[in-house]
């Protein structure tokens, strides 16, 4: 995947919170090999480290064309930003299209 | 009732919420045989396994003709899927049209 | 009044809520003789018995050419709906319209 | 009926244009006895004379126990009203709440 | 087909217009075999007579199970309604439920 | 009245449209002597000149205690106003809030 | 100030929560002398007495040429209500027009 | 690209408006290699043939790793599906995200 | 000012309309100051020539800390745009944030 | 920066909550010297000072032409309002516009 970089905690003596929200998220179904489309929110208490933005930008880029679905999008996003970050808390939303009349929300949460 | 499939949960160390809304259901007044329509909301925490979306779809379709209250169908759908997936946490919402002036709103939840 | 009418519940082990809104209900100020016009929710968790949709139309009728305040009718609702299905908690909202620029909500709950 | 009184145009050498909306509309359906809910738009351009506008409010408090169809309460109103102020031009649009999911608007016009 | 009846138009001297909106319209795919939803929209100026409201329900009903492509379907809800009330003008509008990423709408339209 | 102050068209050659909507108009109905709340639009063309912004707010301020009819002040600061500046063309436009459960708009339009 | 009237609590046996908003509050800003617009929010518990609408909205009226800060407003509406009707709670909210880009909302609250 | 089938008009004696609405599309810049996502209005009357739905989707698919400008793909789309279909109108309606604070539409029609 | 870069026009046979729209547009009151901030709409339909779109949001920049009016600066962008596209038709609509309760929109035309 | 002015709180004794909400917010990206806008939140609770709003406004203006990040700019407000007026509590959030297809919004608060 897209290195995520990051930057210093310009306040790390406040428990603040930041959310970057991604209205332009597309994967791809790996049954049928069509797109999906979603909104991620990546909701964080940073600790030493903030996510740099554009770098997100391209980290979500890198699901362009990947068979994956719903549930492990949501976890990956997790699992590769904690990793990326150590942040104190971290909550990934993804909203999802209608597909067959149906559409999904999934919401995963790391706590330090 | 059609079968509801799963699939193994890619993240069963996190408890992250999956919410699917069904926004096209339909089944029919037992007493005047005239449909109803709603709007369904299925929310659950998975423990080991997770809901099918498609065989989901499919759930939802049988009721397209029978005949069964607000009020039986939201539990029965709670039984169904938590028989099905056996989750940590399931809450069923509906959403009915206006009937005579006045629209209804049905939640139950299980957990546990 | 009416007879509202209530049918077993059909999940009486769930403690599931059931919320019927009626968005077009009217009764007559006492002072002006002016008719009212508000949008009524009734929220109540069953114990043994359930309030029948239509029966409960008929009631809300009853108010139509009768003389009462916003106070009196929400508490009023509140108790003639406990009494009919002694329900586990029951929470009745009154929304009313706009009257010499000010409009008003009454929110009144019974917990058995 | 009411009497709909009336006040001389301030502006008769314009051509201008009037629309009072009534949002607590109500009568009876002529063959099930229950409510009708509707919202009226009357909206003329007056000639020598302009409705009053309390005496209007009175006007359609007198539907609020007769049993009168959609299309012809619409135009029983178009009818009364351009009796009251003989305008250049005037349009009556009724819009009724839903009934067995269906929901209906009225316009009829009368041009001078 | 269910029959639709209908009733003199009570203002026949005037050009008004009525539309009727039907927000829970569901037929079936021919090819899927799955439900399609839609809202239905019926616009017209009555000549001689009026169509009734509760037969125009009961005539919505009896595409429920019926296969039928959307294009067929507006035609086929002009044509029949024409044939019922010989119009001055009628316009049906179907707007149809998310597929595929894809949502459709359709205008036909007949003059006398 | 307060003085409307202008200031040269800055692009006579072209016909644009100017509109200034001032959504906190207030004046007080004659008879109740109750204060009357409404949303003013003033769109036009220039001709010569343009109206200065500040001067018509001061002159809007003036009706704040004046007691005069819907009809009457829409009218009053359509001729105000064409006399100001001379426009082309200048519509007014007086929307107002709920008085007994019907609120009104006014439209009157000047052209040179 | 104008008297504010009450009336017997019809139901003080029940802890339930009334809420008059009026959407027509102005006051006149004690620096430059322009007026302020806002809405007002009165949310009560009551216990023994209840506010009488009609003498609150002349309440309401006595702050139309008052010069006032918000932050005063708010607090001095506040005490004259408990003042009048001694509740269990009151809770004041006022929300402001832009100024100089710039919006503000304030809540205070009294619990006896 | 991708085979765009049709099947046969079936009401050719009507001149109805059938409008597609793709809310899903994604193509590329072809300066940044960066993606772009719009919505897509397909909207005409059909001649003979009508524009089968699923190939349509596959169709835009076909764009999803393509870099074209949105003058271009817009305008591509309308001469794609004429040649396809051969209306006797069409408009291709393109709305783009936001990019540096900017969203473009574009509206491109053809008429037999 | 900076340069408003072009390119061909991809389709100068076709009458088709782009629409930028620009909703984080800043200039200077020239009077107070003060910054005022606004939405831009360039509707055009090109004819040999497009204005390339990043050029175009450098070009906007310039205004940020510009004293000019309303008026002014909407018909100099119509000048500058039409100057360096030589478009068939262009209208600049400017839409401006509330000033002491007054917001405005100024709508101009350019057609060859 | 600009000195925040304060003034004496007038109800000391009572716990209530004020926000000021500037929606025009703009500030300079450090890295691409492009302008960014936001829409600031001051929530607080007083304790013997209060916030003067106008220069709350001309405090707002010096990051008009000022490079400084999301997070940096969030915190800062912080630091800069609580030493001016020392309350009992204080909320900054900041929501930013898209940029790249993400939008972000930051949280900060200060508890005494």
């Amino acid at each position: 995947m897209a290195n995520i970089e990051t930057f210093e905690n310009p306040a790390p003596q406040n428990n603040y919170v930041i959310t970057h929200i991604n209205e332009e998220f597309t994967s791809v179904c790996p049954i049928t090999g069509l797109p999906d489309f979603g909104k991620i929110y990546v909701k964080y208490i940073p600790d030493q480290i903030c996510i740099e933005l554009k770098s997100l930008k391209y980290y979500f880029l890198e699901f362009r064309n990947m068979g994956i679905f719903y549930e492990a999008v949501t976890n990956k996003i997790l699992d590769d930003l904690v990793a990326a970050c150590s942040p104190k808390m971290m909550e990934i939303t993804t909203e999802w299209s209608v597909r067959g009349g149906i559409h999904s929300t999934i919401v995963a949460k790391y706590e330090k």
